[in-house]
């Protein structure tokens, strides 16, 4: 039975996330439902990564096993045509190795948060963004977070629904970036814990609208306490950008 | 009485266009209300471009007179507070001289054409951009793009219900520029017929995907006929960027 690996973009505003739920629409549900309207079969879709309720993916990875023979071009044509009204699209399906798995075989994800800086409410971004209207000093934010670099008790920066073995992670890159109004905080690590990026970020903006100095941030992880983490940023802003094996 | 200039940014999936019209909510309108609510008097609002149904800002520019005396900081914060829910949003006001007119002092407009150029569907934008799943040859675009620029009669790519006294219109820039399957179109001019812009974008789209040769749009612009036009590019893709004074 052949292995598919597909990328896949998806707007999380309309979903629980992409872990399956009972009733709330899901990512994977919508993904299941076009598998099972295009082959007939009832499969499983395995995600690399399990994205909250409203956060957003420019490349989510999944696999999925189908027995009915399929060109990889024409499954991912056929997923994209069943998935609809639902805003995702599988961008690629490539035929793997049956050993590959979407979560375990990743050696990196890399995730992005866009949050708009100004004065003004959104527009044209709304739900695509968080918007921040006090000023951000970026610089602070961009050295404050180097503290969080390398392997760390991340408990601090964990929602207490996080259901890791371990509070221990390496993260790997987190950059603060500005271009005019816009702010993005880019990050990868092999792995995160449940709500990790939203706590950094959170954080982060504390440091840049000068309610936290680098210190304090770093006594906010040495903590390791989820009461000392400053706010947990919007999913609005958040993207799962890339997933490598 | 002071005027303000106002620059705007707005999603203008909700509207029946820049344009107040009778019962369909407008651009316009919701800035006229905003500015009633504002400061009690019922003034006009103009604007520098009368966007179409459906039209995106980033930068439309507008002007109007209150005679109650407002910092213009306030003014812009003001009006934030009052036009929503609509996805506008006053990026700045100013005071200005009363010689000031949006629409009539204005020596050029900036758009922004925004194609997704790829096989599958859009999710994250869906509403912003076209989406053109056929590949498109923007090199060839790009070239034949370049007949259009300069003094022409523009009656081919001109709405048969354009207003204006004369068909002939100055392009300075038309510009069709690819960043993986991104495709953006960038024309600049002092001013534009109605649907100039999605109607030279849907010819430069028959251009790129092999319909039309760089002879063919030529001809198309020479038979200054409305039925010689390529077919009018959808209003999700268009940005009104900036307007210069």
């Amino acid at each position: 039975m052949p292995r598919y690996k597909l990328t896949i973009e998806y707007d999380g505003a309309p979903f629980c996330g992409w872990q399956l739920q009972p009733v709330l629409p899901s990512v994977q549900g919508a993904l299941e439902a076009a598998a099972l309207a295009t082959c007939g079969e009832a499969v499983r879709v395995h995600g690399a990564g399990r994205t909250d309720a409203g956060v957003h993916a420019l490349g989510q990875v999944a696999h999925l096993d189908i027995a009915k023979p399929f060109r990889a071009d024409r499954l991912r044509d056929a997923l994209n045509a069943h998935v609809r009204p639902y805003p995702v699209a599988v961008l690629s399906a490539e035929i793997v190795p049956g050993s590959f798995e979407a979560r375990f075989s990743a050696i990196r994800r890399h995730y992005r948060y866009r949050i708009v800086n100004r004065r003004s409410n959104l527009a044209l971004e709304i739900g695509k963004v968080w918007w921040v209207p006090k000023p951000l000093d970026t610089d602070a934010m961009h050295r404050a977070a180097q503290v969080l670099i390398g392997k760390h008790d991340f408990t601090t920066f964990r929602d207490t629904e996080c259901q890791a073995a371990s509070p221990e992670k390496t993260l790997d890159v987190l950059d603060v970036v500005r271009s005019g109004d816009c702010v993005d905080i880019i990050t990868s690590a092999r792995s995160y814990l449940h709500s990790q990026v939203r706590s950094m970020v959170g954080s982060l903006v504390w440091v840049g609208e000068g309610r936290w100095s680098a210190d304090d941030l770093a006594a906010a992880l040495a903590a390791r306490c989820r009461s000392a983490c400053g706010p947990v940023a919007p999913p609005d802003g958040l993207y799962l950008v890339k997933v490598d094996y």
